[in-house]
């Protein structure tokens, strides 16, 4: 009765009864629809065109200028995802789509985002939901043993592993705990400005990858001071260059800080040597990260491993799950031999985030390990993904993709007009029309137009080259040889 | 035929007649099932709990330590569910939970992202899925009128809005962005060991949030360089000691470059008076970022709008729908008056990424506003919940919310045994014992210990502070009566 208790405050003002709050929702009758929704399309996902279609502004022009200023029924707004939204959507789970990198999903991965939706915890502080922190530490650990990782990247000794949104993410992080380890922790201390000692040098080579260059600019280390390696013939970093350039730098009074080796470049899927440039990384004391967000999940299957080749040496080590391991996005998987230099040059702990488990010592608090404070439940798809396929499973979906790869490599090498530009032997398909960039752009055209097929494009040498990354969940033998139809066609 | 063309490749190797890739997996059946576990689990939220009470180890000590090396039955799955996940849990969606910030979700916003995630589309180029792009500069340009932020965020114009993680990643942006802009860009070509000009300063007060001390060590400026602006009675930034500082540290040589002011700090909700920073900031060219997490979606009513009064001076702006407007985690909307600064602070442009669309200067890459590549479609659950509320129904969340709290001020308020803190109008409220620390400290173990309720603690002038902060989406008149009365019985 609380209008009968003495210290009963005036009652609330009339907002709460003319509005309930939240407004009624059907969860369980729309969330069964959108289920539906979703299994329909992937069912019929074959029937659009790859790539949208839309010019720019059209999604826009289809959106009233205002907000509504009273809620609309939800099958209004449910119709405008087929109306509005499927025009404008690039469908990047379609057999057909062979572009960029495979942003495979599965169904268990979906019901581990909506569970991790639905749950609404934040997993910033162990204590925040142990369940979180937890079964990331401990999927994280399978997975390091899937993919056969050393041991010291395992979360029982001081190094560990942690689920980032993107390899942008987990390079950046590597590199500020490459940075402060460089400095003595003067960086998050003094700030770089303030560093009196030796200019700090980050290499890679030109393929790897652009959020490289990106990270080094948000460090405030200076695109300038991340040096291009030159490659070996085969596109991957050239390790007596790179022992070259950092003893250059060293005579300079420079500081040769942080190397990413990438397995996997995007362009071409060269690998890095790592049994040469962990020694040359470690005569400098230069932090050594991996970059294997697309290929490394090959290493699932023994009979890829040795793409892994010398990651004993390597202080980090990422790989997207949501890549090529059926996990929709965003799950990167990130690992650091030492923690303490991560933890240490991230964590600020205010008054407001202390508690008696933190301060225990006997758990692990994620957000030191990050960007950002807050933190979502996405270990759930990571474990549903992993249980429902078993190791077994995710082997064989990479066997496939690289068999399905395999046959329209076989193809390409038989056509007298195309040339494979440095095959591998895994998922990604590198080739070129012989007579030149004209007739390899007509070829892209001539695949992406139409819309039953999609794929992209880099450079290598400065001449075009075109890529087909296999590995849409459910591409199979008529997706490729659709595809091969339509470059034979166009060539 | 794919066997009796001339130019087939050998036949694809036995893995994929063994196991189907991916292993079936009926979607619709057991996707109901999750939504119908979901609309249970927030059903009977209220009889878990609120604080998770396993010890540090007990989730980890019931999982397998081997993943499995074939797949498991879904059943067995989703029973780990409620065996190993759900003791692990502190219940941020429990009306009794008043801990932190509210990370307030609905079902509009679970089946957003539940689309997204089955869409799985990329949205880091406009090209990649032109309705993620154009959907989310719509509804921040929708959002942008609903709180009345001024036009220059809007994104017709140089400015415009978008969709981060966190406010701890905007936080991060706005600051590479003034740093950029401070130095001529010469912190991202040259680096800022090179840079030979004045160093930068940024400026916060002792209850900013921690993620902008985070951040300024990210981008390499070290915490040394972040001044402590005092307070004012009130706990908001003295704006005559923050003209005072940047003065000082521009007559030593020093560049005033950054400022954070809180709507809304993270401790009592203070707002630093926007006004007179504004001015303060412009005098020395400083960036200004306005940094309202929490309180900022307070503006959706008129009569609390007055919160934002002088953000005209803003370069930067942040608020969280996954905070306090029913959108899940994580959307935190993040507005630049100019986008030109963040784009060329952070744009790498790869040649495996560019496309005819970005070259015609027609649309917008997000992937340049923001620290990752990837990004998904966030900007659907955002949409739904603006469609299916209205901007009435969410400012009746707000004003509900507001009157709980109310409802609970003045009970403390009459209660000679408690004061209150830095009494707001909003929805937090902050209170200690009057009898002390160890008082304090009592209460906040008598409401948190048995599971009832759950609130948490900050410390203001050394002293400790309870926080309830109440914004849960179903928090009605009984859940606060019932803290109070748990309140009432450990004061």
């Amino acid at each position: 009765m609380p209008g009968a208790a003495p210290d009963t405050p005036a009652p609330m003002n009339g907002h709460e009864s003319a509005i309930p709050v939240p407004r009624p929702f059907d969860f369980r009758k729309h969330g069964h629809a959108m289920v539906d929704w979703i299994a329909d399309y992937l069912d019929r996902v074959e029937q659009f065109p790859v790539q949208s279609t839309v010019a720019p502004g059209w999604v826009r022009s289809q959106l009233p200028v205002h907000p509504p200023e009273h809620g609309e029924p939800w099958e209004r707004i449910a119709a405008d995802v087929d109306r509005v939204i499927l025009p404008g959507i690039t469908h990047w789970q379609s057999p057909n789509f062979f572009g960029y990198f495979p942003a495979n999903a599965s169904g268990p991965a979906v019901l581990g985002e909506l569970l991790s939706a639905g749950l609404g915890v934040q997993g910033m502080l162990w204590s925040t939901s142990p369940a979180c922190t937890e079964l990331e530490t401990h999927v994280m650990d399978w997975l390091a043993g899937m993919l056969g990782l050393p041991a010291h990247f395992q979360s029982g000794g001081p190094g560990g592993g942690v689920i980032q949104d993107t390899a942008s993410s987990a390079t950046l992080c590597a590199l500020i705990a490459a940075r402060e380890r460089a400095t003595g922790f003067a960086g998050t201390r003094d700030g770089l400005q303030a560093a009196r000692g030796p200019h700090l040098v980050a290499y890679a080579t030109a393929d790897a990858h652009s959020s490289i260059e990106k990270d080094v600019r948000i460090a405030g280390l200076g695109a300038a001071n991340l040096r291009t390696v030159p490659m070996r013939a085969d596109r991957a970093m050239d390790p007596a260059a790179l022992a070259r350039m950092m003893d250059e730098d060293r005579a300079a009074g420079r500081v040769p800080f942080f190397c990413v080796a990438a397995v996997g470049t995007t362009g071409t899927h060269a690998v890095d040597p790592l049994p040469e440039l962990g020694p040359a990384c470690a005569r400098h004391g230069a932090w050594l990260h991996v970059d294997a967000a697309h290929l490394g999940i090959a290493a699932l299957c023994p009979e890829f491993r040795a793409i892994h080749a010398g990651l004993e040496h390597a202080d980090s080590y990422c790989v997207n799950p949501h890549k090529w391991m059926l996990v929709n996005f965003d799950c990167d998987a990130f690992w650091v031999r030492d923690r303490a230099a991560l933890v240490q040059a991230l964590s600020v702990l205010p008054e407001y985030l202390r508690n008696s488990a933190t301060e225990s010592g006997k758990v692990i608090d994620y957000r030191d390990w990050q960007v950002p404070l807050g933190r979502r439940f996405r270990a759930l798809k990571l474990w549903f993904v992993i249980r429902h396929e078993g190791t077994e499973g995710l082997r064989a979906l990479v066997r496939r993709h690289v068999a399905l790869a395999a046959r329209l490599r076989a193809r390409i090498a038989a056509d007298p007009a195309l040339e494979l530009v440095h095959p591998t032997p895994w998922s990604l398909v590198c080739f070129r029309a012989r007579a030149g960039d004209d007739a390899t752009a007509i070829i892209q055209s001539g695949v992406n137009d139409g819309g039953r097929a999609f794929i992209t494009h880099t450079r290598v040498d400065g001449r075009l080259v075109l890529r087909v990354s296999v590995g849409a969940p459910t591409v199979a033998e008529r997706h490729v040889d659709a595809l091969w139809d339509l470059i034979r066609g166009a060539r």
